[in-house]
């Protein structure tokens, strides 16, 4: 037999990762009640640390089924993440099922049983339902993971060389467990190299084949380097994956994405560009005002998501009609008659009628055709005309959107906001 | 062996039910590049037929895995629907495995190859690539399911009494198929009968637990019907869930739920209050102000989500700044002193500026501490002051939240809607 060398690639790819599946446990998981939240963000964090995460599994409230699936999974995973069903009343049956797929017995964790009791004291005033003893019970041998928002153990099992790793349901609880204590405790165990962060890359007004296009380079020049593309409405991400000891080629690829992508590239990690824009206005501290017709408030709300945004939001204005146009902003009736609302002259004059009647230095007006009427042969639905400038000068730009009435409002105060920045920026 | 009542109405109302499976194909999912969409979607409709989901399982671009996995769930399912993995690249094998699981040969389509041909000279102006022959073939013996949105075909396989569906993953692809084409085929060859739709009521202003409660005696009244609660914040969705043939008893269950529930229940199916509103007031020729200052701007972009939201929607302000509140809504320094900028006073005296400064009927203000930060021992982080009123008269009132910022100014938006709603059905 003779082996070809990308088979003999691909079996080293293979075994340079290590398998890990998912189950999530709720009957309102499988009745479409709820959307599972917890598989994608498992599944995320996973592969950023170097596992190939191999299924996903979300399984009824069933003895039977959550203790097939368990033994199932430890066959052929090295980590097996399970998440739910770890509630005090009677359908909540995974910690049943995992003792009884591996035989083992039941244990009350005597601490945290106290814990519980010390809680419901505080809180309620009184003893808790003797059901709640089920969220200190784990099975003989388990490590305990504890759980700082709410009242149900989580632990990890060792079974035959493989880790089951159990979590409560609620995100809110099983997030900073997964990620503080047992994503730590399964790398130490499995002996795998700590993983180098991802590197997240917010980029705003390329298409993502453009993107993709322009760091074909990069992911050649890298091949040890994983780059992903995310498509998140308005903007597209990227993610550049790093395996462990890789660091020096993570911060070489990471400038040349950058050089790739200039200006696109409005921020890393956990940000919005309304809160970019609203951070570079508060370091220059310059102050901004808002007209909108067809955004309708919406660029304004973005705008003031982050907490402390009184130090660069001044005020705005939603300026639906053209009275409102006219009577709160002073644009002339002969304008809005000649060039129409969705017009850049009107745009401009919105934003002038707009610094003189604020005490902002900075202003934006959006004003266009959201849909999905309302079109006309010349002003199709879509299109969108913008205003922005300071006391000095005022700019105008006319775009045209193909997206439903929802994304064309969101593209447009984006868009809007990328005026600003870019205008702060350069000046 | 002696059988005690509750296994038998246990066994009965398994019994009663029909086993389906879903599987969902795609590396993406599990690298959590992408959340998936699909399950949840299928799992809600599929419950509504009549189906119990067994399980849900997201799988890798792999033969064996997928071949494997249908395997399996035909051996327990009615039902098995897959979606994913129908693209024209090589990665894509959702079909070459199940023709595999199935021991089927592939055939191509030939009307579907020459329409896929048609599209890309339509669309493109040249011929499709070798690779999209590959959207056009099925397994032998399969039934085609037309793609309306898409150039990946999907099909109905019977296996042993079991039923198969294929599906692209792109929910604006595989929702009209699924809907329109396989589910109606699915229950007529399985001779189920075809299904009550689900109730669906929205209310807003309760508690979860206090709907439940509420509603406790209708659950026992119609115990053939399923109540189901769904805390989608910042409102309270009942379903009511109506096998085939009990169509009289859900005619009779809604009435008491409406009437239980009463005033809470705001609406039914896809809407939101606010869409509700616009629709109240435009049913009575009214036109809507608003200023806001802490949901800034958010309350005005709801109110104008829906198309034709022009017609109930007059103007807004965003008066974020003392200064702001004072020059364009005239609110006295005096009162922002004395009461503060947070306080019932101030919403009024903001109502009052609003309608003498615009066109409209009713006007609501909202102005509060949306957190993390500013909160005082007086007014802690969430309380938040509403005015609203019409030309006679303006009413005022506080609330204290308990939310993050997100949700603080998301549920003050919604309370402001609800009391001018409120206003002018009493009037």
């Amino acid at each position: 037999m003779q082996l070809s060398l990308s088979w003999i690639q691909f079996t080293v790819d293979v075994m340079s990762s290590v398998d890990a599946q998912i189950l999530l446990v709720g009957d309102e998981l499988l009745a479409g009640e709820l959307a599972d939240a917890n598989g994608p963000w498992f599944a995320e964090r996973l592969t950023e640390a170097g596992f190939r995460v191999s299924a996903i599994r979300i399984l009824p409230d069933e003895h039977a089924a959550i203790r097939d699936a368990v033994l199932q999974a430890v066959r052929s995973a090295s980590l097996v993440v399970v998440a739910g069903g770890l509630g005090p009343t009677s359908d909540d049956l995974t910690t049943e099922a995992i003792a009884d797929a591996f035989g083992l017995s039941l244990q009350l964790d005597e601490a945290q049983w106290e814990r519980i009791r010390n809680l419901f004291r505080v809180m309620r005033g009184n003893e808790p339902p003797p059901g709640n003893e089920k969220q200190a019970t784990i099975p003989a041998g388990a490590t305990t993971i504890p759980n700082g928002n709410g009242t149900a153990l989580g632990y990890l099992i060792e079974h035959e060389g493989a880790l089951v790793g159990v979590l409560p349901g609620p995100p809110r609880e099983n997030r900073p467990m997964f990620s503080d204590e047992l994503l730590p405790r399964v790398l130490e165990r499995l002996e795998l190299p700590k993983p180098e962060p991802t590197r997240l890359f917010r980029t705003f007004g390329l298409a993502e084949s453009v993107v993709a296009e322009r760091l074909s380079g990069v992911e050649a020049q890298f091949p040890q380097l994983r780059i992903a593309y995310q498509f998140k409405f308005p903007e597209i991400l990227v993610k550049l994956r790093v395996p462990a000891g890789e660091r020096a080629a993570a911060e070489e690829a990471a400038t040349a994405i950058e050089a790739k992508l200039a200006p696109h590239v409005y921020g890393h990690g956990e940000v919005t560009l309304p809160a970019v824009l609203g951070r570079e206005l508060a370091a220059r501290g310059l102050r901004i005002a808002t007209a909108e017709s067809c955004t309708a408030g919406l660029a304004a709300k973005l705008l003031t998501d982050a907490a402390g945004s009184s130090q660069w939001f001044d005020r705005g204005m939603v300026v639906y009609t053209n009275r409102a146009k006219r009577e709160w902003l002073g644009v002339s009736r002969e304008l809005l008659e000649q060039d129409g609302a969705v017009s850049e002259p009107v745009c401009e004059a919105m934003v002038a009628g707009l610094l003189e009647r604020s005490d902002a230095d900075v202003a934006f007006a959006i004003s266009g055709i959201a849909g999905p009427g309302g079109g006309t042969p010349d002003k199709p639905v879509g299109t969108v005309c913008f205003g922005w400038g300071d006391r000095r000068r005022i700019h105008t730009d006319t775009r045209q959107f193909h997206w439903d009435r929802e994304y064309n409002r969101l593209i447009s105060a984006w868009v809007a906001c990328w005026h600003i920045r870019e205008m702060i920026v350069q000046s």
